[in-house]
């Protein structure tokens, strides 16, 4: 009888850890280090160590335990296998197979945005719904889709790379893939600051944003005091992410959107300016979508880490 | 043991009908008419009947059959009902039960872009892949996506609804759906048609296209015939469904994308245009999806509703 599983979320300075059981509550949750140097060979020993050692202090036997999942900040194909993984130190990597001959245990890995969006998928926002699109609102711009309850891994570990959708051409710069005019250049932190700049430097128009260093917060916060100027950026920002989620809604066509990241701190005020443009232009069946916001936080890995396993 | 299954296509006009073995190939195929009067009372009967007689003069016992699968050309969810299917007649109906309860063999249905798809991932252009994007390029764009050898149905059946991405503001006029610049706009034949109208509207430069009228064969055509005006209108469209196909590919990332409809009978210089834009603005580890164009024509129905049933 399985009561228990892990999921684990493998970052670049911490590898974020949690205990569940298999209803889907935290039991336990915990750091440790990401230990990079030596194209990173002590990770995985590292965090089967750190799970065996919690089943000791848990006086759990490994019999009850479902397995572990493990979310990984790069491409893993559904076989567990990651081409390489730069900011791990990582080539070629067998993480699910050496993983299960570390701990003996059985392991199933993703993607950290899917994972991310499996478990705002389970637990979050969206719990209760099979059918889902996360966007993560980062540095970047991340996102899983979930259909059936399962995540679209991809066949280069591609989907969900929703930041990278071209969503105009005349988008000044490139984007860190080295494409031109991705939804990232303009919907990222880094890009709604690009917008709001250019936003500043094209007119006269007083703002608060001229004080002080601009970022996505100052930005929304000018938003929520009613600045004309930093409500023409949310427009902006909000017409390239709701037309992009209304194309990817004549794809996927899900029950559930879910954004998070930092800029959703932002809150429902940012969903109104999205949600303004996606009604403008999804697929008319299309028009219930529920948007919500994450409500994991950091936490949405380990979840969705271990709902890989269930 | 099962060694037959029927593939039904259900059209405004006629029925597609085939019997297949298990591994795909066609025993035969026939067509039947589709009565649309008394709310189409009359489609499901007709075709339980046809293939029961089908059985009988193939001395084939139902124990035999896999089951039927059925396209119909409108939303229907996994299980088999429809809401409404305005061009058969029908209002709520559910499909798969009434169809069991006439023949007493299992049976699946479809929307009839998405079992196209099917059947051209099964046994067509994509023949081998499982992970693959089809559109439709016809009086309007369709589309189906199959992950994993399975159609993505959608929460409201609208999965694959290709033809209705946005894609341009600028776009004259309204799409049929009741949007503006939707891809069906400037990619289907009538799409084609208007943007060669308004090119001829908009310059002097001699073209063939000012003799005769104008469709999207005599503008392939032209291209053929190296017509100047009608390589521009061509890179347009590439353009608009090159650019669509890359944003998919970031959202599902298939192995293979195929191109299907009577627009695509103008071959493979279609796809050059469409695949070179796909490469300016396609995620950089998606670069090597095989583009295709559809092999099975108007039998695609069939093959895909057989696939369906196994």
């Amino acid at each position: 009888m399985k009561k228990y599983v892990f999921g684990v979320d493998v970052g670049g300075t911490t590898v974020k850890m949690g205990l569940f059981n298999v209803d889907g509550e935290v039991l336990d949750k915990w750091e440790i280090k990401t230990h990079t140097e030596n194209g990173g060979e002590a990770i995985l020993p590292d965090i089967a160590a750190s799970a065996l050692a919690k089943l000791e202090e848990k006086n759990i036997v490994k019999d009850e335990v479902a397995g572990i999942g493990i979310g990984i900040p790069g491409p893993i194909n559904d076989e567990g296998v990651v081409p390489h993984t730069a900011n791990l130190g990582w080539g070629y990597k067998e993480v699910t197979r050496e993983l299960e001959e570390l701990t003996g245990l059985p392991c199933k890995g993703g993607n950290d945005a899917n994972v991310a969006a499996l478990g705002e998928a389970w637990k979050g926002g969206a719990a209760g719904y099979s059918n889902v699109v996360m966007v993560t609102l980062g540095t970047g711009v991340g996102g899983g889709i979930i259909i059936g309850g399962k995540i679209i891994t991809g066949s280069n570990g591609a989907g969900g790379e929703i930041g990278h959708l071209h969503v105009d051409d005349n988008i000044p710069g490139h984007c860190g893939c080295g494409n031109q005019g991705c939804l990232e250049q303009v919907a990222s932190a880094t890009g709604i600051t690009n917008l709001a700049n250019q936003a500043l430097a094209a007119s006269d128009k007083p703002s608060m944003l001229r004080e002080g260093e601009v970022s996505a917060k100052t930005v929304f916060d000018a938003v929520k005091a009613d600045d004309e100027l930093a409500k023409e950026i949310a427009e902006r920002f909000g017409k390239y992410l709701g037309t992009a989620l209304a194309n990817i809604t004549a794809i996927v066509d899900p029950q559930a959107i879910v954004i998070g990241g930092g800029v959703s701190k932002a809150g429902p005020i940012l969903l109104e300016y999205v949600e303004k443009y996606y009604q403008k232009y999804c697929f008319k069946s299309c028009r219930n979508v529920k948007f919500t916001l994450a409500t994991l936080g950091n936490d949405a890995g380990i979840f969705g880490s271990a709902k890989l396993v269930l």
